[in-house]
C-alpha cells in the first residue's frame, strides 16, 4: 500500500534550482504519484552554502561535491541546475551510474554534445527530461488536442514569436548567454519558440534563418568591452511536414516585452492564437460558428482542461507559472514509473538544438537547409 | 540556529483544505519564515479518509475526530477549511485551547457570530487569519501603494464587482451556500469585491443595498424543488471615508463569467483598473504623462512588484491562485512570529461581514443604512 | 423617376451641426434614399458667420435669424443644433410649422418640456428624431436583434455605463452643462447608458438613484467660483418590464476615460459584453458552445450586420463616429417618407429625460421610485 | 474670396470609386480645403449604369465612355477606380491630356509600368496619389513622428503583418487578384504591410522573401479549376537603411482574421504596437517610466493627434475607414495647390511594387536580393 520511495538529489540551487523543488514538493500534493518522491541530497558551490539551501529547500542531506550525488547508489533521480556550460559532464556522469536525469535547458551547448548526450540516456536505459515547462501548459495540451483532432481542418500557417527584453540594454554585461557555442536569443529564447511550434504542428522539414547582432558589445565586467556574436533576433522561415509553412522569431531585445511567447496557428476550419502573458487563455476561431456570429473565442482555462482542475476547482482562477514546473515533473515522475511516455526528453531536447543550430548555419549561408 | 517548529493541524481536506497545504509547503520555499512548519494532523470524517489524505497531504498524523487536534498540546495551529456552519465551533475551540486559528471564509454565517469569534481571539491573544486571498496579489499591494502614496490624487470614484457563473443554472441543487443564514451571492463572492475595497480605499461608511433573487427554488436532491431566499445579485452603492464614492457587486449568475473580481479606482491625478481574469496586471492611468502620449498602462508584475520576485525572477511569468495562498500563509507566518500585523484576522473577517449584513439590510429596508 | 426634394434648414454650426451636415451629405451616398436632400439655408448668430458656414458645409442661403428659416415654406426638415437652452422655442415654432424637427439632444432641459414638445410634433403629425447616435451602431442592433430572438435566453442581469473625464478638472469652467436646469453627469452622458439599456432590454420600470456631486463649485469665468448643483457621478440600480435586474453609471469625472460607454447584458443562454472604445466589436458568449471551448467571441462588424456592408465591403475596417450620424439620418429620412417608423423621436427623448429625473429625485428621496 | 474649382471626373463606381466621393464630399466639410471639389463627370460601363451613379453619387454628367472624362478640358482631375489591368492605359491618357491622376492601389501589375507612368506623371508635371489610405490615419502619423523625434530612441526591430482571410476558403472562385501579372497576397495585401513599414522607418534595404502558393487551384467559374500560382502568404526578411531589422507577412488564407495589418516597432528607448483592428489606438511602451510603473500605454486617437479634431471633438469617439479616406484626399487636394507635398504619389506607389516584387524574386531565388 505504501508507494515506493524516488529519491532525488538536486545540483545547483540557484532560480531553476528552487524552481525543481517546486515541482518536486508539489506534483505529490496535486497529482497521484506512483512514487514518494524524497528530496535526499542537495550540491552546491560550498559546505555551508550547501547546508543552508538543504535547510530552506527541505533536503535531508548536502555536499559540496555534486559527483557524490552521482556515487551515492540511494539516489535515483539527478537535476542539473548548474551552468549550462557543466550539463554535459554532470549528465552523462548520472547516466553512467544508471540514473534518472532532469536537466534544464539548454540540454548543451551544441547539438553534437546533447546527440552524445541522448544516446548515452538511451542505451543506458534511464529516463531523461529536459526543462521546456511552457509545454506543460493546459491550453498548450488543448491546443496541440484541437489540432491533433482536426478541429482547425488542415493546417496552413504559423507564426510563433518568444520575445523578451532582458538584453535590451546595450549597458548589460556580457554573460554566460553571449557565448558563441549556444548562446544568443535563438537557442536562449527563440528554443521555446520552435519547442512550441512542433510541439502543436507536428516537425519542421527545412528552414530558412536570419540570425543578428544588434549589439556587437557589452562590457566585460573589468572596465573594457568584449564582443559579442551571438544573435540578438533569431528570425526563420519554416516549413512543416503538415505542409503548413510559418515563421518563427526569438528576440531579447523587444523593449517592453516580458513574455511574449505568442503564436498563431491558422488551419482550414479554424484557428488558434496565444499569448503567454495571458498563459491561461487560448483564443479560437470557428468557421463552424454561425454567420454573423463568428470571432475568436477567448476560452480561459478550467477544470474541462486537464490538469488544470487539480489545481484549481473553477476556470479563472489561473495557474501560474511554477505550476507548470509541477506538471513537468509529475509528467517526468510517471514516465519513470513507466506508465507514461517521457514528456520532453533528451532526445527532444536534441532536435531543438539541432533546428537552433540548422536555423543559425542556414543564416550564415544565406540559403535554405532541411532539418536532419 | 535552527529555527523554531509551528505544528500545524488541519480540519477539512477539500479544495481549500489543499489550498491550506499548498501554502505550507510552498511558503517555506518562497519566502525566509520565521518558522518551520510541521503538517502535524489532518482530521477528515473517517478514520480511512483522514489516514488518505494524511499520505497525499503529507501530514505525520491523522484522525477522524476534529477535536483531537484542539486538544493536542503540540499543536500550535489550526487550519479550518471545514463546511461554513462549522467554523464557529472549531475556531472558538481552538481559540480555547490558545492555537492560532487560520479560518477560511467566511468566518461564520453571521456577523453576531463573527464578532463573539473576534472577541474570544483578542481576549486569548492568539493569531487569527482569514482565506481572503485575492488580497494577496502583488498588484493589489501596488495598487494600495499607489493609492496611499498619492499617485492617483484625490480618490473620488469606485467600481467593484465579483461576478461568476456557477449558480446560473437554474437546474443547479440547492447548496449550502443558499443558506439562509450567510448565503448568497453577496456574501459568496460579493465579500470579496467588498474587502478589495476597502483594503484600496478605506473604510467605507454608508450603503444602499440591492439584492435580489432570481432563481427562486431550486433542485432539493430527493426530487422536489427548494425555495431559496438568498440573493443571486447582490449591489450596492458605496460612501467611503476619504470622501469617494462607488458602486459594488456580487453575481453568481453571471453568465460566462469566471473570474471577473475586477475594480476601477478614480482619482484627480490618474486612475487603476484591474480583472482578476489578468491578476498579474494592473492598468494605470496618469494625468502626468505627456499630452498625446497619455493612455492606461498595461503594468506587468514582476520583480519591482514584491513579493513577486521570490516566485519568478522575470516579469512577465506570472503567478497563480495557489501563489496566493503561500503568500497568504507567509504573512499570516510573520505575523505569528510578531513581525508583522496578521494580514486578514478575525476583526477584519468580521467587518465584511458587517458590510454584508448591513447591504443586505439596507436592501430590505430600500433606505441608505451607516455601517456600525 | 426623379427624386422628390427634401429641404433643410440648419440652426446651429458647431461640432453637432457640422455631424447633421456629415449625415445629410453622406446618408445619400450611402443608402438609398426616397429623397434628394439639399442643404437649403443654414442660420448662425452673425450674417458673416452663416454665409461662411453655408460656404463651408455646402448650403444655398445663409441667415442670421433662425426664424427665418421657420418662415420659409420651402424648408421641410429643420434641424437644431443650438444651446440647449433654446431647443424647445425652436422646435416648438418648427413644429407649428409644419416642419420635420432633428433636435440634438437633451431634447429640453426638462422633462415637461421635452412632454410638451413631443405632444406637439404628435399633434401636427411631423416626424422627429433626438440625436442619439450610439443606438445607430450596427453591433447594438445586432445586440437588440440577438435579444429580441432569444439567442442569450431569458435576461436576467444588465450593466451599463458612461464615463468620460471632460469634467474631470476641478479647474475647468462652469458651463451650462452645469445648469441645474438639465445638467449634469446622468443627462448629460448616462443619458446614453440609459437609451442603450432600454434599447436592448426594453422598459426600465423601478430605479434607486445615486447622484453625486463631488466638484462643488468652478470658475465662473470671472475670476470667482459659482457653485455647482448638478452631479457628477449618477448611478442607479434598475428593474427592467422583462424580470432583469441591473445598475446604470453616468459619470463624467473619471480620469482616464474617453468614451466607455459600456455594458454587459447576461441571459440564462449567453451574455453579451461592449465597450464603444472598441465599437466595432460586439463580444457574446453562448453556453451552446461545446464543452471545454466556450468563451466570449469577439465578433468584429462586417457585412453581416447590416448596414455596415454600405460603408465597407469588408469585416474588420471600421465605420467612425461620423458614420452613426449617417446611418441616423438614413432611418429619420425613411421614417419622413413613411418607409420605416422614427429611429428615436420626441418621444424617445422625453422618456429618457424622464428616466433622468426619476433617478434624480430618487436619489434626492432616498429611496426606490417607479417611472412613470 | 470664392476659391477656385477643382473638376473632378471619376471612372469606375464599385466599393473604391464609392469611397473616392466619400473622400471628395467629406473632406472639404472636414478641412480647409484650397478648393471647391466639384463632382463633374462619371464614367461607367453603359450609359444607364453611368446615369444612375451620378444621381446617387452627386455628378453633373456621366458617361459610358471613360476617354470622354480624358478629353473633356473641363476636367481637372481624374479618380481611377477601375480594375487594375486598366490602371495603366487610364492614367498614361489622363497624364497625357495634363491632369492630376488619383489612382487606385496597386498602381499597375509590374513595377516597370508602374515606373513608366511614374515618369510620364514627372515629366508632364501633374500630381499624382496612390490610395494607400491605412497611412492616413493619424495614429501612424503619431507613432512616425514619434519615431523620427527619437522618442523611441535607436529603431532595432520591426515587425508589420497583414493577415486577412478573404481567400481561405479553396472554394472561392479564381478572379483578377489571382493573375499572375500583379497578383497574390504579398502584393495585394503584404503591399500594405510594406507601406507601413517604409512609412515608420524609412527605406528597406535588403529582403529575403518567402512566397508560397497554399491552394494550387481555384473554380474557373465554368465548372473547372483553374491553376493559381501567386502566393496565398507572402513574407520577408527585411533590412532597413536606418541599421533595423524586421519581418514581414502578408496572408489572405489567415482565418479567422479580418483586418489583422499590426506592427510592432522597438527602439532602445521604447516600442510601438498597433493593430489595424482597433486603429484608433496605438501602444506606448517608454523606458523612461518610473521602475514598476512601465507598460504599454494604450493611447486613444483624440484631438492631440491631428487631424483626429476635425472629426470628432474628444478621444474615443473614433474615426472610421471612410475617413481615412476623406484625409487622402485633403492631402492629396493641398497637395495639387503646392501646399504639401503628394502624400503617395505614383513614385511610391512604383517603391511598393518594386518592394513586392524584389521579394518574389528573392523567394524564387532562395537568396537574399537588394532593393534597387
Amino acid at each position: 500500500m505504501t508507494k515506493p520511495k524516488l529519491r532525488i538529489g538536486l545540483i545547483g540551487t540557484g532560480f531553476m534550482g528552487k524552481a525543481h523543488v517546486f515541482g518536486f514538493t508539489s506534483a505529490p500534493r496535486v497529482f497521484e504519484l506512483p512514487y514518494d518522491l524524497v528530496l535526499h541530497t542537495v550540491a552546491d558551490i560550498t559546505p555551508e552554502a550547501a547546508a543552508r539551501a538543504a535547510q530552506t529547500l527541505g533536503f535531508a542531506h548536502s555536499t559540496a561535491d555534486w559527483r557524490s550525488i552521482i556515487a551515492d547508489p540511494e539516489i535515483d533521480l539527478v537535476s542539473i541546475t548548474a551552468p549550462n556550460a557543466l550539463h554535459k559532464e554532470m549528465s552523462l556522469a548520472a547516466i553512467a551510474a544508471g540514473k534518472h536525469v532532469y536537466c534544464e535547458k539548454p540540454l548543451a551547448p551544441l547539438a553534437n554534445d546533447a546527440l552524445e548526450m541522448t544516446l548515452a540516456a538511451e542505451a543506458r536505459g534511464v529516463k531523461t527530461q529536459v526543462g521546456f515547462n511552457y509545454l506543460c501548459n493546459p491550453m498548450l495540451s488543448l491546443a496541440r488536442d484541437m489540432i491533433a483532432a482536426g478541429e482547425l481542418g488542415e493546417i496552413r500557417g504559423y507564426r510563433g514569436i518568444h520575445c523578451e527584453d532582458y538584453m535590451a540594454d546595450p549597458a548589460g554585461p556580457y554573460t554566460f548567454r553571449h557565448d558563441p557555442a549556444g548562446g544568443g536569443a535563438l537557442a536562449d529564447i527563440g528554443s521555446h519558440a520552435l519547442a512550441t511550434a512542433e510541439f502543436l504542428c507536428g516537425p519542421i522539414t527545412r528552414v530558412m534563418g536570419d540570425c543578428i547582432t544588434m549589439i556587437t558589445d557589452r562590457p566585460d565586467g573589468r572596465g573594457g568591452r568584449k564582443a559579442v556574436t551571438v544573435d540578438d533576433v533569431g528570425r526563420a522561415f519554416v516549413r512543416f511536414e503538415n505542409g503548413a509553412t510559418g515563421s518563427i522569431e526569438g528576440n531579447w531585445i523587444a523593449t517592453g516585452r516580458k513574455m511574449q511567447h505568442d503564436f498563431e496557428v491558422y488551419g482550414t476550419k479554424g484557428a488558434l492564437a496565444f499569448s503567454q502573458e495571458h498563459f491561461n487563455v487560448l483564443n479560437y476561431f470557428s468557421t463552424a460558428d454561425a454567420k454573423g456570429r463568428q470571432g475568436f473565442r477567448r476560452i480561459e482555462a478550467g477544470p474541462d482542461h486537464a490538469p488544470y482542475g487539480l489545481f484549481c476547482v473553477a476556470a479563472g482562477h489561473q495557474i501560474g507559472f511554477n505550476d507548470l514546473k509541477a506538471i513537468e515533473v509529475a509528467g517526468y515522475i510517471n514516465a519513470i514509473a513507466g506508465k507514461a511516455s517521457e514528456p520532453f526528453n533528451f532526445r527532444k531536447g536534441l532536435r531543438i538544438q539541432t533546428l537552433v543550430e540548422t536555423i543559425q548555419r542556414s543564416s550564415a549561408a544565406g540559403q535554405w537547409l532541411d532539418i536532419k
